[in-house]
């Protein structure tokens, strides 16, 4: 057939994945008009796909988000796989956590413990959608299971009987079905729509009970019109067009996810299934936050409140652990950044021609980057508005300093008030002056020297400059620092702790300075220092005095010295 | 018109981007069967987004990569408006670069004296590209230039005109002309015609020697189906398609760059500007090796030598300083990698009926991951076959270790070696344990104590343990490393400095550990260490020492104790 190595670089060991035969196709001349129902998979496939996968708290934070954004139908998850989706199920339903608006959706196998455990999950709850699915095609069916259609096909009546029992016996809860033959991209068309329709048969859906038959692409195996030739030939052959919804699920294995499920929309498709940012499987889930603000900047109304990306970026690395790419659409950190001349020029002269109460006309600026909190400044060039990573990498490239994340997040209002003031580009030696103006604060204390004894643990004496007095702290610890904040809260009868700290070699070579970043608790407040020094020791001493004193000016007092001091 | 508030979350105030009129479209019928033109844009539109533009070592280290991937027209920048740029045209030509089946291309807008000097860079070529453009749209024309049709037409006449001159005065180079109607996506596509009109009437290509019409998505403001019907309707409508050649150019400010070109392609372009791994202005350009793999995963060849993707990684990534994320397709970290137990059973279930000799068939494995030099334990769970990131993840998350750069690549080789050893999972467990047996070397020195009197400067006093022994270091320094350091080259006779260092706290509060990081040169040689400590300083100390054993052990001599000792 062919004489590939195995392993080696040859394109002749593939195929290319089954298309629709041909037909009238109409999809290419429609047009989107509204908003999909939009379907969030973050607790479930984009959960399924993590390092780690979320704890309780990431979850409740990433629901209340989803929630927070607008999005009605949420799948939470495998409860009858995995204990703690099923806790968390539990939790929303206990704990009335659902609005009034909002569907949970949960996933299992067409297998009658599983499916008897979900509806155990789910018992209260007043309206939920069973997902069911079984895989369907010639490698699964044939590699996999080692079944004919028929067989394959037999599974998800079964599957479907057992969940239309169940909820039958419960009428207590708006039940709804949906189904997906899995692996839908690589099955054949025509077997996908013989499965669904035994579905269909099983179930019995109406006008106002339909059946949601979703069609992903399990795996992307095509361009993005081959999806969108099966979707259009899927809607047009199944039986029951009105009495079904069709949903579609696309991943990114070929970098086409939202372009498949744009181009599904425009074949029939109703609801599309996807996570904020785009996490899942492998290459990962369609982007709802692109997919939406491609809808959004051709004047559709995406129906989800997508104005404060920083916050769904925040909660989203968070509970994923993922980073967002600097150049991801519309909220990566250089989307809105030019810096070519020519391109700075062209925005300068379309943003003074655009008129408050016209249709955006600006030159490289697809959208107007205020409407997602962003500012002009930030396409003009890089500048406190690039974001962290802009301010955090002036630093490392003009300065070696490498902030740690923490104390970027610190640092980033202050660059962005300084920025602001200005209404101008801040260097990296404004940067690096904000920095040590903020935090590296020499008064109302200043290291003067120490002497550090160590055998067994520390002893450590410490000779501090308060104003023309000295001032000893003396303590003991496991290292310099807890000797010398153990030292400090017997001089100063104030609480402290460290939280976190970091420090690293500015440059190379053994004289090279070190800079130190710390971050105490205060009386039960978090707060920042930094230092630099020659020595490591001192340069760690002298961030911790900084954050002593940040706190001591912050709260206009000072501590240790017998008097009070207004700053 | 609209009562928007400017600058709040409000789709009202956007447009669809113009569409070309209904025609008897073909492309969605048409397959693609063979590889494009593949263009690199990395060293022009690339470099030109970057935060920091390339130096000319990451120039060539990244022209050395196009040509070994195998791309035959490389645009090299913008020599007139640049002189980095320059230099560089002038350094390929008068070291003679440029293989003989590789074509450059420059940048040019139409002005004159850019032309000339553009002739001046490209002095003594053997073939060449210039690329001429100018900008179309209504809003480039109406917002920016101010100038109506005639006038926009008039540039680009002028410009050829220029071109056609200088070409024809210097015949011992083998001249083509680009010419790129630029912001074509929001370009009337009656327009787009006719300008491209005006320049072949000047220019007079014929089939021999054709022109290049690259057509791009400047801004992307349509999903992929109608960049598509434009580049159909446009080869259907010019007038010399045998004498041109069409050329995208995609971004991917609404997600599409890659789908566009592959629809585009069925189209009838001929020819694609992309770059390795998606850099470029604001959401990237159209990344090559996506749809390079694209194309292999359905049996055609891309006429791209793909196999080493990590070598493509880390030359990319060190020239642009952007990260590649995860879920890249094709090549990020965790796209070969199945968390969930039904797709590790499938994917086992078809890798075992594999045959050698017959198209791949493997479910949730779009193509076999040892074409790009992965490993099938990858896909199965994290290990260190998922790379430098996994190995990092599991540090930081299960043990608080955040390791420096440098440490990840001493790291990685040992790691990788004992997972080849066992041919399974490594746990975080594991990866500690190779981390602390490696790195943290505790004889034949060892710290016992130290004393530390500061002042102006450091006077250190290190009590080590060397067998029974007592070894005293004493030294001054501007601080506690130098001091050591300092001491150290007195006592053993050895040149040691330090490159590098970094030190950070084990979790919460005063009491936490310390770990450290040193990367020293010993007798000119690199060699790191580390460890871990309830004192700061000890950590740091220990972490040199560990350093400094670690080089002794390596070379089997024990310097300082007055004897040699073969380890």
């Amino acid at each position: 057939m062919f004489n590939a190595r195995s392993g080696a670089f040859d394109h002749r060991k593939y195929r290319p994945a089954p298309k629709v035969p041909s037909f009238d196709r109409r999809w290419p001349d429609a047009e989107i008009t509204k908003a999909p129902i939009w379907v969030s998979e973050d607790l479930r496939d984009g959960n399924q796909a993590l390092l780690e996968p979320m704890s309780v708290e990431h979850k409740k934070r990433l629901w209340a988000l989803l929630v927070a954004v607008g999005i009605k139908e949420i799948m939470v998850g495998f409860p009858s796989a995995s204990q703690p989706d099923y806790d968390f199920v539990r939790w929303l339903i206990d704990e009335d956590q659902i609005p009034g608006d909002v569907t949970i959706a949960v996933l299992v196998q067409a297998r009658e413990h599983l499916i008897e455990r979900t509806f155990e999950a789910l018992h209260g709850v007043p309206r939920a959608i069973v997902h069911l699915y079984n895989s369907t095609s010639p490698v699964q069916r044939e590699r996999v299971f080692g079944m004919d259609r028929a067989g394959i096909i037999e599974i998800a009546r079964q599957g479907t009987r057992w969940v239309r029992e169940r909820a039958d016996a419960r009428p207590g809860t708006e039940w709804r079905l949906e189904y997906t033959p899995e692996s839908f991209s690589s099955t054949e068309i025509d077997f996908s729509l013989e499965i669904c329709e035994a579905v269909l048969d099983v179930w019995q859906p109406t006008a106002e009970n339909k059946v949601i038959l979703n069609l992903p692409t399990t795996v992307e195996v095509a361009s993005p019109n081959h999806h969108a030739d099966q979707i259009e030939y899927f809607c047009r052959h199944i039986s029951r067009r009105d009495c079904v919804i069709i949903s579609v699920h696309t991943h990114n294995d070929r970098g086409g996810a939202v372009a498949s499920a744009e181009l599904a929309l425009l074949a029939g498709a109703e609801r599309v299934e996807g996570t904020l940012l785009g996490n899942g499987e492998r290459t990962g889930n369609m982007d709802i936050v692109t997919l939406a603000m491609n809808l959004y900047s051709q004047g559709v109304d995406p129906k989800l409140d997508l104005s404060r990306p920083d916050e769904i970026i925040e909660v989203v690395t968070e509970c994923t652990q993922l980073p967002v790419h600097p150049r991801h659409p519309y909220v990566g950190e250089l989307v809105y950044t030019a810096f070519s001349g020519s391109h700075q020029d062209a925005i300068r002269k379309s943003l003074k021609r655009q008129g408050e109460d016209e249709p955006w006309q600006v030159a490289y600026l697809p959208i107007d980057p205020r409407d997602l909190g962003r500012d002009y400044q930030a396409v003009i060039r890089v500048n406190s508005q690039s974001g962290k990573g802009g301010m955090a990498f002036l630093l490392e490239r003009d300065h070696g300093i490498s902030l740690p994340r923490w104390m970027m997040l610190e640092l980033a209002p202050h660059v962005q008030r300084e920025s602001e003031r200005r209404s101008g580009e801040l260097s990296s030696d404004d940067v690096r002056s904000i920095l040590v103006r903020e935090y590296a604060v020499a008064a109302p204390y200043r290291l003067k020297g120490y002497r550090s004894d160590r055998g067994d643990g520390e002893q450590l004496r410490v000779v501090l400059a308060h104003g023309e007095q000295e001032v000893i702290v003396e303590g003991e610890g496991n290292g310099v620092i807890s000797a010398f904040m153990a030292g400090w809260e017997r001089m100063s009868g104030q609480r402290v702790s460290v939280i976190d700290y970091s420090e690293h070699a500015l440059g190379e070579g053994s004289d090279a300075n070190a800079i130190a970043f710390v971050q105490l608790s205060v009386e039960g407040r978090r707060v920042c220092g930094m230092a630099e020094d020659g020595d490591t020791v001192s340069a760690s001493l002298k961030a911790v005095i900084s954050a002593l004193n940040r706190a001591m000016v912050e709260r206009g007092e000072v501590v240790g010295s017998g008097e009070s001091l207004a700053v």
